[in-house]
């Protein structure tokens, strides 16, 4: 993503921790999804890494990925049992102890109380980095966590879609990027020089090609993104016109 | 994932390349595909970055995951466009130039003389890292490519699939992991405790606790993993007694 000179942009890293991922047994959605919700909140999710239940592999992410990106969040591993090792391991990378926070152990002990008592498995739920606040968990009971510019979310998506909806609004960030798109039955290698021309005649634009095949043709989306509308839809019609020049009908929106 | 002494374990990481994924426009699948693929080859995803189309990204990645582990897997951009830029930061990442690959040329060749004929962009997806090998591609034209510990795929899933179909058996690893699941109806802060124990109880072998909810009720599968077979079973079966001396009925296989 190429940008307006003097533009303040706004990262965020995700860390996906959780060997169900590494194994295959799960699919993640969260990285879609937080992408999602992220440009949304004008920040761009730069990087991700997907590591396993091991202390030393989050601290590792943990401590370069904050460092680099105004915005760090985790998903996974801030549950009850013996593989939940997030809070942990984000204390250790922050070098703090770990405290239980009064406020989630009252809203677990509200949450537990018609679910046969706050335990002290439960009670692991209330255990934060010293110094953090909490995340709403508006879908069950255990809160998410804030803790500097790290953002400490569950794993199960419809959670951790409740606290990004939590969060929403409370994050500073610039401007969204805005995305347009149009398909073509072609193949991409058909009209590779085009896309790049096209892409260096509008500055401050990227232009992505995915291609795909389906009932036996070969087709690609083309996505056009800035931060400015204006240029987006500049582009595209730009994009639109050099295509048909050459014979190939457009589908507007993508295929 | 605990081990028996002097066991050798084979290790790979992924890098995932691509805009596309990091603006939540795609979900990937090839994570979780790759993930499946290599545990039947013996061989562990120890850990995976998203990264963007950008050089400087891909090279960091590429450079760190092939140092520590055996080997490397990457996916996407491949193609022939001006945002497939893969083989050169790879190339960059290595130290060597780019060449053009012989047999490259001479499939690319065969596979569109029906289809418009090998045009300059189409010649871009013959290029590889000089000193390179290639992966066949079954689904299509440009072939994947293997240099040092890495293998390059596409970013389209059935291709990958088709990659690493071709990939099959060619790799040296140790012994796959088995896994067994259990499910209950229970919430898995109630038998936190029990887990851990049983964990600890069976040395060699990891217990991963996946809650979820469904149909308005609290439920979690339980996986043990190990590489020993029948130590997976006897986890299982004495995880399984625990569970019921509780009085939690079991579902075998996984709710």
């Amino acid at each position: 993503m190429r940008l307006s000179m003097n533009e303040r942009i706004w990262t965020a890293a995700l860390a996906v921790i959780g060997d169900e991922i590494l194994s295959g047994r799960t699919q993640d959605k969260n990285v879609a999804q937080l992408a999602s919700w992220l440009n949304v909140q004008g920040i761009r999710l730069a990087e991700v890494r997907i590591v396993p239940d091991k202390t030393e592999a989050i601290v590792e992410a943990v401590n370069i990925l904050r460092a680099r990106n105004d915005y760090l969040f985790t998903t996974g591993g801030i549950g009850p049992t013996h593989d939940d090792i997030t809070v942990d391991a984000i204390a250790a990378a922050l070098g703090v102890g770990v405290v239980y926070h009064p406020e989630a152990l009252a809203v677990l002990d509200a949450y537990y109380a018609t679910r046969g008592g706050l335990t002290e498995p439960r009670k692991r739920m209330a255990r934060v980095p010293d110094g953090a606040g909490l995340i709403e968990n508006r879908m069950s009971g255990a809160p998410g966590i804030h803790v500097e510019n790290i953002y400490v979310m569950a794993g199960v998506p419809h959670i951790t879609a409740g606290m990004l909806d939590a969060l929403t609004g409370t994050l500073e960030g610039g401007r969204p990027v805005v995305a347009g798109t149009i398909g073509c039955w072609v193949a991409e290698s058909e009209i590779a020089d085009l896309l790049g021309a096209t892409e260096r005649a509008f500055p401050g634009v990227s232009i992505g090609s995915y291609p795909f095949f389906r009932d036996g043709r070969t087709g690609a989306n083309f996505v056009v993104r800035a931060t400015d509308a204006v240029l987006v839809d500049t582009c595209l019609a730009e994009l639109n016109a050099r295509l048909e020049a050459l014979g190939h009908a457009v589908v507007a929106g993508g295929i």
